[in-house]
């Protein structure tokens, strides 16, 4: 008889780790100041890194001499030099220099430097992909080097189908989780807050939860002590109407979930 | 008079840098062997990482002990000893032990390997996200910590928006350029044949590239020597269908597109 099949998921190999690196307050090193520095210095700058930018000044590109003017780089006017990785938590090359290229490439591995050499994929730790992102909420797209348009192309699909403002529910969530914690701070209300946590979330569609507001919050967090949720429709009833939040608290309003 | 804005995109700071980390053949360690370890050895198999796993064999999840006899992973069974980073490129923790995980963190550090401390961002490199996989594509939803729950249903409204065999489309893509490769090798023709390939990107939508076939691929290669690209209607009407290629090669069948 033939064994069952195990319920675990298939291994389907060929993909990378997409991860998100977290390089806050950390040191990028990025050699050159093209286009594709260009490109690799915002993903950089988007997420809170301290950029140093090694390049001679007559070959920055307009975006990135005037991130230089604005401070939001720190500028080197030369060629690279090995003393410039001291310090550095993560390498960014991209100048049309195979050879130098591949030089920094060895000094970064020799000193266990995560590294990316534009356009020399055996000379890179991590690929970048096309991200779209919006407030909280980052989308990043990779086709494994199969096809960067295409990479492009999907992002900008998958931007268009997102509900407009998603990032704003991401917000409203983190806000909810925060503002709940002020309010029932105890460490031993965690399941309890946790359990009304996972209700709401079950309660609400997501892309609904993008149009919440600040009242709307500040309604569905009176709901709290009882355990229940409102209905999406109950809350947006609540705007501005204190004879609905009356009913509501008073029972004579019917919970259609979370009751 | 006030200056005119620049137009280079704004900085938005308080996101990751999001990449695609290449782990092929690479050392994964893994300590622990619950269900997040899990979810992060899949991850890791499925960018083609060699995993070991250290946990004791009585604690691993039937996921992770299924993933053992299969002999996808390398298992040692007994708690982690720091000998186990020799030879690491990337270490995962995922133990409930807080002490014991700080320790393998700050021994990470020493040796700066790329860590990750399953529930503990202050010991992490780099975060996880949900990943949509399908074929050569990969899109990770990242809400920066704010909403794990969201990431995942996210992630699950964005697999659904995507036409179905999405990643056939990269494929095809991907397998289009190496044949072309193939059939005009030459050097010299290297911006020919990226012109022509951008003319295909450009002239079918994405999403329709889905269902294109092997026997529609060899008869859009055929069209490479003149520099054209038929229409996507003028492609599949060539399906089987001798007369009509005969017809769009004399000339005689229009051109929408490329022409």
């Amino acid at each position: 008889m033939a064994e069952a099949a195990p319920k675990f998921p298939e291994v389907q190999g060929g993909g990378s780790l997409i991860i998100a690196w977290q390089i806050r307050d950390k040191h990028v090193l990025v050699v050159g100041g093209g286009e594709v520095a260009a490109g690799r210095i915002l993903h950089c700058l988007n997420a809170d890194a301290k950029v140093t930018v090694v390049s001679p000044a007559a070959r920055l590109n307009p975006e990135v001499a005037y991130r230089v003017t604005q401070n939001q780089v720190t500028h080197v006017d030369r060629n690279f030099e090995p003393a410039d990785l001291d310090g550095a938590d993560m390498v960014l090359v991209a100048v049309d220099d195979p050879a130098a290229s591949t030089t920094i490439w060895k000094l970064c591995k020799e000193r266990r430097i995560p590294a990316n050499i534009a356009d020399v994929p055996p000379e890179c730790d991590f690929y970048f992909g096309s991200v779209h992102r919006d407030g909280p909420l980052q989308i990043m797209v990779s086709t494994n080097g199969k096809g960067p348009r295409l990479a492009s192309i999907i992002r900008k699909f998958i931007a268009k189908c997102l509900p407009s403002n998603a990032g704003h529910a991401i917000e409203t969530v983190g806000q909810l989780r925060v503002r709940l914690r002020q309010m029932a701070p105890r460490p031993e209300e965690g399941p309890k807050r946790m359990a009304w946590m996972t209700k709401v979330s079950d309660a609400y569609p997501w892309d609904e939860m993008c149009g919440l507001s600040e009242e709307d919050m500040a309604n569905l967090l009176r709901f709290y002590p009882s355990g229940k949720v409102p209905s999406l429709d109950e809350l947006k009833a609540m705007r501005a109407n204190p004879e609905v939040s009356k009913n509501v608290f008073d029972g004579s309003f019917g919970f259609s979930v979370g009751a």
